[in-house]
This record gives C-alpha cells, structure tokens and sequence, in this order.
C-alpha cells in the first residue's frame, strides 16, 4: 500500500507532500517534498495513530443511560450500581458485538489501539465459563473483527474495599485467586496477534492487597502494568483509614512503580504526589470524558507537567468515544480549573502538546512501539479532512482539529489495514447492528 | 408540508405515531397515535428546535487558532487580543460568508434561532460605512440565505473600560454615540423578516454606563435587552473597585432587570447574587463551550436551579458549534466543580431538564414564541436519528442525544423550511466554499 500526504507529522516536524510505503504491518518509507504516483491513496493530513490507554468495552452498551437522578444524591457510587447490574446480565456473544462496535468506533476517531482493562471474566452467576478465559476471548475476537491492535489487560480483583473487605455480590463476576489468575494471563498470551501485548491490572487498591499487587509484579516482569487509583475522594479517605496514606503516595511507597505502570486517573493527588508520580516516569491514565462525566474532579495537569510527568488519553466508560473529545476535555478541565488558557501548552499548540504527550504516554503505557511516521514504526495512521481547505502543515492543525470542528477523520490504517475509509469503518453497518441488538436485549 | 414522527416530545410529554402539518411557517396540526400517509417526511424521534441565545457570528472565522501559548500567561484578555485582530480586517463580504457557515452550522446542530451579539458596526478605519447598519445588514442577509430565525442583538459600546475609560483602538469598530446607536435600531426593524426580532444589547458594564443602559432601557422598552456580566474575575474586581459592588449585584440594584433581560455569562456570582438573578426572571445566557475555552470559570447551576433560575444556551465564540455539545458542557462543569453526578436534574433525566429550561429560556431571552410540537406554534422541528434503533419514546432519548453519540440530528425545519437534510444544510457545501475563502484571505 502506498500513500500520499500533502501535510504529514513526522518525527521531525511537519512535511509537505509526503508519500510513504507499508508494508506488512509497518511503515517501509517516508519521503517528503514527494510526487504522487497512480495508485498512491491520496490523503490531506497525515498523523500517527493515537493510542487508547484505558477502555471498559462492554460499558459502550449503556452510553447515555444514566445520565438521570435518583432519590439519592448521584455520584460515582450510585453510577457503579448501575453499571454493576449492566455488567451481571452481559452474556459473551453481547460482550463481543458491544466491544466490536466500540472498537470501531474508537478506529473512526483516530484512535488505533487499545488498552482492554477487562475484569468481566466469569459466568453471571460467578461461575468460570468451561473456559476460563471466555470473555478475554470475545475481546480479542472483538479486535480481530475490528482490527484495532490490543493491549490486553485482564483485572486481578479479589477484594470488595479495603481492608480487605469480603466482595460484594455485584463483583462475582470480576473475582480470581492468584493461581487462577495467573492461568487466565497465560491463556491470553496464546491468543494475541504479533501486534497485540499482554499486561495485567490489579483493579485498584480496594480490590487488590498491597502484597497481591507486588506479587503479581513481580511474577509478570516487564509488561503493562495498570491500576486504578485515587479517581474519587472516598477512596482517598478509605485509603488513609486504612493505610494512614493517600493511595498514589501508598502505592509509590510500596509497590516497584516505574515506566511499566500506568495509575488511572489519579485525579486526587497533593502536591508531593503530584512530583513523585512525574519521577517514577509511571504514566498517568487519564480519561477526561469519563472523569467528568461520573464527577471524579480535575487532575492537577499544569503542575504535573511541569513536573515532567507522562500521561495518555483513555475513553474508560466509553460513554462518547472520541480521540479528539478526550484531549480537548483535558484541556477545558484544566481552564474550568485554573481560569486561564491553553494550561496544557508549553509554549506554541496546546492541540501539539496533547497530541504528543498522548500519543508518547499511551505507547509506553501500552507496551506498544510509539506510533510515528517512519521507517519501521507499526502503520498505524490517521488521515484528516480539512472542510475549510486551508492546506496548512504546521501544528495549527493539531489546535483546529481538537478544539473546532473543520478537521474530520476520513481514514484510518491499524497495523497496516485501511479500516476507516471516508470516515466509516469497513464493517460499521454490521458491527452496529449487531451491537444494536445486544444492547437491546439488555434495556 | 406533513411528518411522521415515531416518537415526538409534545408539550404534554413523549406521544408514539404521532403526524404533524405545517403551514406558512406554523405547526397547523399535531396527531398522535396516526397513521403516516403517502407524502409525509418519515421522522424518527421528532423535537421542537432549540434557541441559540448568544452568537458572535464572525469569531466562527478563527475557530481553533487561538489554542496556543504566547510568552505571558494566557487568559480571557490575550484571547480578547487575537479576536480584536481577527475583528478589525473583517469586510462586509466576510462578516456574511461567515456567519452563513455559522448559522448553517446551527440549523445542522438542531439550532433553529439564533441571538446574534453584534457588535462590529464599522469600517476597520471606525467610520460608519456608507450605510450605518451595513454590518447588520449582513447578518440578515445571513439569516436569510440560511433559513434560520433571527434575534438581532445590535451593541451598543461607548467605553473602554469602568470609569468609564475611552476606548482603545482595537473598539474602533465597535463604537456609537447614542442617538447613532437608536437610528441603528430603527435600521434593524426595516429589515427584520416576520420571524426575526429585534433586540438591544448594551455590550457590558465596561462598555456602557449605568446610566446610558436605564436610558437605553426606557427608550426601548419591551424588547429582548442583553449584556455580557461578570465573565471574568478582573471585571469583577473592577466594578467593585469603581461602584463598590460586584457586577450583577450593581446591575440588579440600578437597572429595571426583569423578564425581558438575559444576562450573558454570570459566571461569578456570590450566593446572594445567585438568588436575586434568580428572583428577577431574567435568563441566565450561559456559553458553556466558550466559557470552558475562555476560562471564564463555573456558573453555579445547582444553586440558581434550586432558586428557580432560568437559563438558555449560546455558542458565543462558536469556536465549537453544537447544542448538544453545550448542554453536555454546562452538566460537566457542574460535576468537575461539584463532584457529584445529574447536577442538572430535578429527579430524572438530566438531558431532559437541561434541553427544556434551554427551550424555554432561549425563548424568553429571544423575545419569541417558546417552539413545542403544537398548532401554532413556529414550525422549528428536529429530527434525530437513533443508530441504535432502540425505539425509545421517553426523555432517555434526551440523555443519550447529549451524553452519547448514537443519537444525530437528520433532519431541521425553521419557520417551517426544511433547510437540514440527512444531516446536511441545503446549501452546505456552497456556504462553506465562501466562508473558507472568506478565511482563507484573513490566515
């Protein structure tokens, strides 16, 4: 396959006419200041694609519906119920058609992997399925289906809160022993594809010891390695009940933590901590949408940056699915916050400045290559159309594509594969249909 | 012209099967549990056509090139920098190719009035053009070529500041004596179509005195009568540096504030205030996008909302255009500021509240006939498209179109022209072709 730019990101900076060749999976040749040749596809502006560090998949399946008040005061917690009574009823056949959709979904906006932090492993009734490994099964089939390239992080969850607390009937589904778990990590090896990576994710501290989580570190070296941590305050104060720490300064203090980790979300961090987690060159999940939409709070990002800190952009609920939603949530949370602008810029493009920073902190939190347009990184790309026809090449785009609405995604090509074309993934009237029914089979 | 709903929000609530006539830009009849009849528009999930109270038409012209960092610590007033720039090289042809796109924009997003703040009266030299109200004759003409239903908002600006302080160079555009500023009025009536309305909008108390807007309001009474409040905190601290109190508390002591007043922003607002803007039954005009963007900071919805407020959406910078992305915008702030969850809500659906009290206190505030789905009323419908097929006909509906993305806008009629079309305006790709070059010649 070969294709023609008139604008690309490459390494170096933006280029003009750019033509490059794939092959088998990965870039082959980059040549800017290039003529077209017949046959060539002809894009407007070329991008790496982006990394997704963080997704539930099957949380796709009610997107919109619990966006409504209860006689209590809604929170996170209210918001967990009903997910937990969505996630009790989901058979494997609906997990595959709602991750399949979501995962085209997440290719129509640019984004071309994914991070699957899965904890929905057994059968309804808590049961394993004859094979254990059913559901982390469905999701790479999911990503076959779609091509997106995967991550897959299938969640150790033992515990209901800390203490440890016994589980509660709504997470009979998410539980393992350590042995059983550590089968289930083993059988997922043996289903990913050359582009797919296997890590692990204690699901939090609340559902995982302290030494559960060193442990498993220590038993899978080198892989992904991602927790959620410090997302809400009562957490944060279970956490110093508990511990007589805040969890991000618990969990550096006595977990291995380094460039293999990712902590999700941790929104709630103080100052210090906000310092020691840049240092441990962990990367920091951070999934805008979905923080603000289930009231999590605003992660102290200037300063975090400042600190040299590493993050990348997850969809987590996957309430809206949507690369350039997620870094401009970033950003809009940051000025809600400080009342100012562009908080995420160094100097130059806040859009650039997202942009790199995610696309360099979701590869590394996804034990994947970071996507860039040149010789022999993966062909993960992502073509925009400038309705406005302004043929730039310089990172004003990046600013107009996040934060207007001129730029859209015409094409996309994960591991090589053109999946997205003029804006569609080639499968998306299957995939929704299917996904359509499985979802209304739940309502 | 006739429809066929399968579901449509009446004001009685969600009725099934429901066919509608409309006649010279009214809705004439409204059945439901009918049988479509050959000839009808086949609808899905059919919605009366929100009220877009807050536009600055022209600043759609550099939407996204402003998200970058100068040297000094970016704000609201470096913004104001750039936008003065933009605004002080715009032609006549420009302003109206502009605000086409803008408005077509609207019409897409399910917007079928617009409030248009207009405030760029002059030649960039500041002398009237040859026709003083050539600005505004563009705005019409704007309207006109789209469909869509007008406010028209012209400003009255006189000062640069509190003091009042003469204006800088950068206003030159903007300024009117009063009496200039009345014959623009009378202006604006000649060319107004008969669904357009004509309002006054006194620019902010930095731009008008305390006297010159009770004048303005005595002379012209009866009328839509707008002004930008409390945005930022400086402007706070001015005023109570010059009168000793704070923006709106001044405003609602001095001026007749009552039902026809929208107060535009009302970011800063103390408890005390919130309640008495709350009492006078004004509207609160929030911009929840550009107040994100701008970094205005977080209008204190729950408390107004629990005092009875009224309030209506605008896009302001248009920087993004999107009502339901608006609606969304002002429920996550809400829960990033509050951390809690529906913040919005009454009980219920959230979407639901916030796309009613958008209705109607657009309306209010744009001095026009609240649109619902009843004889009489303006035939401004919006039909959206469920990808999903759920066939829902509750307010879920609601929650997913402004939370989700598997509900889409197909479909727009204003004053009973059906100007959007399988998602597209009529005359898109023209309107665009003339804005981007309008652009273009201004990059």
């Amino acid at each position: 396959m070969t294709l023609f730019a008139k604008a690309a990101l490459l390494p170096s900076g933006w280029a003009r006419d750019v033509r490059l060749t794939l092959r088998a999976g990965t870039i082959h040749s980059v040549t800017p200041g290039a003529a077209p040749l017949p046959g060539d596809h002809r894009a407007e502006i070329l991008l790496p694609g982006l990394p997704n560090l963080h997704s539930h998949a099957f949380q796709r399946g009610f997107s919109g519906l619990t966006e409504h008040r209860g006689p209590t005061p809604d929170s996170f917690w209210t918001w967990r119920e009903m997910m937990y009574r969505f996630a009790l009823t989901l058979s494997p056949e609906a997990m595959q058609a709602i991750a399949a959709l979501a995962y085209a979904e997440m290719l129509e906006q640019g984004f071309t992997r994914v991070g699957e932090f899965h904890y929905l492993h057994h059968a309804p009734d808590g049961r394993p399925y004859a094979n254990p490994a059913e559901m982390s099964a469905r999701i790479f089939a999911a990503a076959s289906e779609t091509g997106i390239s995967l991550t897959h992080l299938p969640v150790f969850y033992a515990h209901g809160g800390f203490g440890p607390q016994a589980p509660g009937a709504g997470q009979r589904r998410f539980l393992h022993s350590p042995d059983a778990f550590a089968r289930l990590v083993q059988s997922c090896e043996s289903m990913a594809r050359p582009q797919d990576r296997i890590g692990l994710a204690p699901h939090s501290l609340r559902a995982a010891t302290m030494g559960e989580i060193t442990t498993l570190a220590q038993a899978f070296p080198n892989r992904p390695f991602h927790i959620h941590i410090a997302e809400q305050q009562a957490e944060v104060a279970d956490c110093l009940t508990h511990t007589g720490q805040r969890p991000v300064d618990h969990l550096l203090s006595h977990a291995p933590v380094g460039p293999d980790w990712c902590l999700i979300h941790a929104t709630h961090l103080t100052p210090a901590e906000t310092r020691a987690l840049a240092a441990s060159n962990a990367v920091a999940g951070l999934c805008p949408i979905t923080e603000a939409n289930l009231g999590d709070g605003i992660f102290p990002a200037a300063d975090f940056l400042a600190a040299g800190g590493r993050f990348g952009l997850g969809t987590d609920s996957n309430v809206q699915i949507t690369a350039k939603g997620e870094a401009q949530m970033l950003e809009y949370s940051q000025r809600l916050g400080t009342r100012g602008r562009n908080i995420c810029a160094d100097h130059g493009s806040t859009g650039a400045r997202l942009f790199r920073a995610a696309l360099a902190g979701g590869a590394q939190a996804l034990g994947a290559p970071a996507p860039q347009l040149a010789p022999g990184a993966p062909a993960d790309l992502v073509a925009l159309h400038d309705s406005m026809g302004f043929a730039m090449a310089d990172d004003r785009l990046l600013d107009r594509w996040i934060f207007g609405t001129d730029l859209t995604v015409a094409d996309v090509w994960a591991h090589g594969a053109h999946l997205v074309q003029q804006g569609r993934h080639i499968h998306a009237a299957r995939l929704r249909a299917a996904a359509a029914a499985a979802c209304r089979a739940l309502l």
